[in-house]
């Protein structure tokens, strides 16, 4: 019998195996990357993606050919991967990375008419929480030509990085600094769209938006 | 005859074709997600890139089922996407992300034993310029420990979204605020090694890195 192959094998004391890691790591990114086989060849796309208690969302055009792929029944293998900083260590050996990561295997389900606007919303407040309320509905004519899948989190498996430099004792006396450098990710500034009309203030929702 | 796989059909318009697009991007990245088709299943890993010319590299434990896999002459599909920022439009429907993307179609070629110490330094001045010489030379054991795989820059693409909103007219006058919001990612405090010994200074070259 094969094993299952969502077990880590490499440093796997790296393996978080509890479903709030995988939640966690999900809620932190926007982008996932999806996996699948085209003519016996791997594809390898990036998709906004929001995860909806025990689901990935997706959307795009129902004229995408991706979005057709996706959503019917191909299997993909969805990898999210949030860089959170440089470990520096005595030797270019041990120097490595933080990072959490996060891989889910399955099939994409279409998400039908009757939930689309209910997954959008999803979307839309994982991303830009407070803002769906303050737009115009979407309309009939941009719910058709908008295709939403649903990746089911069930096979899935996290890898996280943190922690100090790892230095054998042998490296310790060497003259040089050691550490950790993280990486922060932030908003900057908001540009307004130079067809602003009416001077509208900058939301306050959006001040408390972290990327 | 079927369509190059590399050619952009979703908003061609936001396709670049040039070279000089491509390498900024996989410059800007520190990791690439890796799809390949394991006994017919998609599968995506994150591994740590760096280009170097006309090829990315990738490293790893020569223990790795992983690094054999990959270095077996198994089809690759390496993707890399860096999120610049939220496209806050007056609707859900038009809004979106700025983004850059490559995509990597190949095999990866093993970097022979003569070879490993140039890519090794390649990576490690990607990723942390100006430390290399200060850290001491790899060990024998630590280079026969250590994979390195050279993916061609040859069948790719890329696909860079930026641009303010872009409503229709019926919508301009929308009481809502729109713009961009860009994500900016940075270095934070270097966090020192807890078993630092001789209190060396934080590097100088670490104060220019941008992540």
């Amino acid at each position: 019998m094969s094993e299952p192959r969502t077990r880590i094998r490499r440093l796997p004391e790296k393996a978080a195996h509890d479903r709030a890691s995988l939640d966690a790591v999900l809620d932190a990114a926007r982008v996932a990357h999806l996996a699948f086989v085209q003519e016996g060849s791997p594809v390898n796309v990036p998709v906004a993606c929001a995860r909806d208690g025990d689901r990935l969302l997706l959307h795009g055009s129902t004229g995408s050919r991706l979005l057709r792929t996706l959503g019917s029944g191909v299997e993909v293998c969805a990898a999210v991967t949030l860089l959170d900083g440089m470990v520096l260590a005595r030797s270019a050996f041990e120097s490595s990375m933080h990072y959490r990561s996060a891989m889910v295997f399955g099939t994409c389900a279409v998400v039908p008419d009757d939930g689309k606007v209910a997954a959008l919303r999803a979307m839309s407040e994982a991303w830009m929480p407070g803002r769906w309320d303050t737009l115009r509905p979407p309309t009939a004519k941009e719910l058709a030509a908008t295709a939403v899948l649903a990746l089911p989190l069930v096979e899935w498996s996290v890898k996280i990085s943190a922690g100090d430099p790892e230095d054998p004792p042998e490296d310790l006396d060497a003259p040089v600094w050691a550490g950790v450098l993280p990486i922060v990710a932030a908003y900057g500034d908001p540009v307004p769209a130079p067809d602003l009309r009416g001077d509208p203030e900058v939301p306050a929702y959006l001040r408390g938006w972290r990327p």
